[in-house]
């Protein structure tokens, strides 16, 4: 790309240049259609990978989710692993929310809002258990609609930049706020709820803290540019995020994390040039979707 | 706050394990009202500040910005300093798009859309010269409506926590999107557009790259949690960045990024243990408001 600025790079940030692109003919009046970004009504090209913990292989984990492409549908929970000191399976609770949130996607009430879908999903729940939720639904103008309460994470790449992130929320350090059969967790009233418009070509990543906990947003970028298709690029990042979450020395974005909130290894250790690093062990759930025109036979 | 299990913290972040809440009366049935977090009409009470960069005192910088807290408008614009090195004040663009903003927000067409708004500021720009900029509009329904091009920023802070970012888009690093006068700038097609439903009480942090590049979200929470006013609280913010900015050693989130992005210090001063630090010098204009009641008079 042309630059309109020599930049010169020196050691102190305080002398960089913001730069201004270079010069050509001016432009200033632009087609005075209405604002929104997809013209075309659109659908999801989806691809999804589930990798469960490593002592969870036999029960298939605790996350669930659920997708539908041609109806713009993606959801995904994390059931707390806590609820397992109790004798609880933690998986139930998860996958009954998916179980709901699959059955009352396509009701009129919920009229593509992902808050009431959560509302409706968690009410018709009967297991004991929490979960963190993460529900998208799109809207055909091409509207991103979210619902959000913990720390399962979206992003949002276009042009090969992450232009959207969804924010966690906690109680404190590992402890996410949480969808729950008891009175003193949070429901649908909790969510972050928030909305994007989407263009073509635009890709969403999703998916469990597994992982965003593991995996860096410059990496899932690097990841992502390795694949036309949603699910070899699903089942990319996933091994990525595994590798990294059994990987003792790897500085990821969770021991990081934990570094910033005053976690450490032992003073001692430090005086030897140690740090808090690696992976965090974790069900690890990715959907991976990409925006496409609709054919008219999907709506 | 009670926790339903142990947390117990070793080295290896690969151990922890997520936590449940304590476990009390069951409920599971809620209101069946409409799923919107703002039932009456609100407002913002705003408090802002600009520090121009210190070589920049005497014209005032090149930042601008437009507030209405009374009709929830915030909009920043920051204009690019490279055109000063073809002759052009970097500020005309920039305070002509605010001018523009402040005339044409009560416009029917644009109707509280933030990218409508940018579009017709835009259009109605004369000056040579480029800018990042970022408009947020509230409803009177709590949803804040944003369009944003280029590196300008917007935190909403619920309950002590970052709960929304707006992410950067720029052509690489330290070149960010610009609305230009110049056809290979960017338009309002360009604009991330997206939207988020505020509860009263929310804090919405915005400003130029001069406050993000210079301190860290943490940050932001820890000085915003010293003030009740909102004024005081934008001038507290703007003198932390201004403090970093001229701090050499400071390792700011600008030096941060310039690392991971590969510029450093020469390779025989890292071996002597250093590596690329300091704040940047830049303008500085922070915007923080909080969602209100309306009083009947303001709507």
């Amino acid at each position: 790309m042309a630059t309109g600025a020599t930049w010169r790079l020196s050691v102190s940030p305080s002398s960089f240049t913001r730069l201004s692109l270079s010069l050509r003919t001016k432009r200033r009046q632009f087609p005075h259609h209405t604002a929104c970004t997809v013209r075309s009504e659109v659908s999801l090209s989806v691809g999804v990978r589930l990798i469960p913990h490593p002592r969870k292989v036999e029960t298939g984990g605790e996350d669930a989710f659920f997708v539908s492409g041609e109806n713009g549908v993606l959801a995904v929970a994390d059931g707390v692993s806590g609820w397992a000191e109790r004798n609880v399976n933690p998986a139930l609770f998860s996958r009954q929310l998916m179980s709901h949130a699959s059955n009352f996607f396509t009701d009129e009430e919920v009229n593509c809002d992902p808050q009431v879908l959560l509302r409706k999903s968690h009410e018709a729940t009967t297991s004991v258990g929490s979960a963190t939720v993460l529900f998208a639904m799109l809207e055909k103008n091409g509207t991103l609609k979210i619902a959000n309460v913990g720390d399962c994470g979206l992003r949002i790449i276009r042009k090969g930049q992450v232009i959207f992130t969804t924010c966690p929320q906690e109680h404190y350090f590992d402890c996410p706020y949480q969808i729950s059969s008891e009175s003193n967790g949070q429901t649908y009233e909790d969510a972050t709820v928030c909305s994007i418009k989407l263009k073509e070509q635009d890709i969403i990543v999703m998916g469990s803290d597994g992982l965003f906990d593991n995996v860096f947003d410059r990496e899932i970028l690097s990841e992502i540019s390795n694949f036309q298709d949603m699910t070899e690029a699903a089942k990319g990042l996933a091994e990525l995020a595994s590798n990294h979450s059994r990987d003792f020395y790897f500085d990821s974005p969770f021991s990081a994390e934990a570094r910033t909130r005053g976690f450490d290894v032992k003073w001692w250790e430090k005086l030897l040039g140690k740090k808090l690093t690696g992976g965090k062990l974790d069900d690890i759930t990715v959907i991976v979707a990409q925006v496409v025109k609709a054919s008219t036979e999907q709506f």
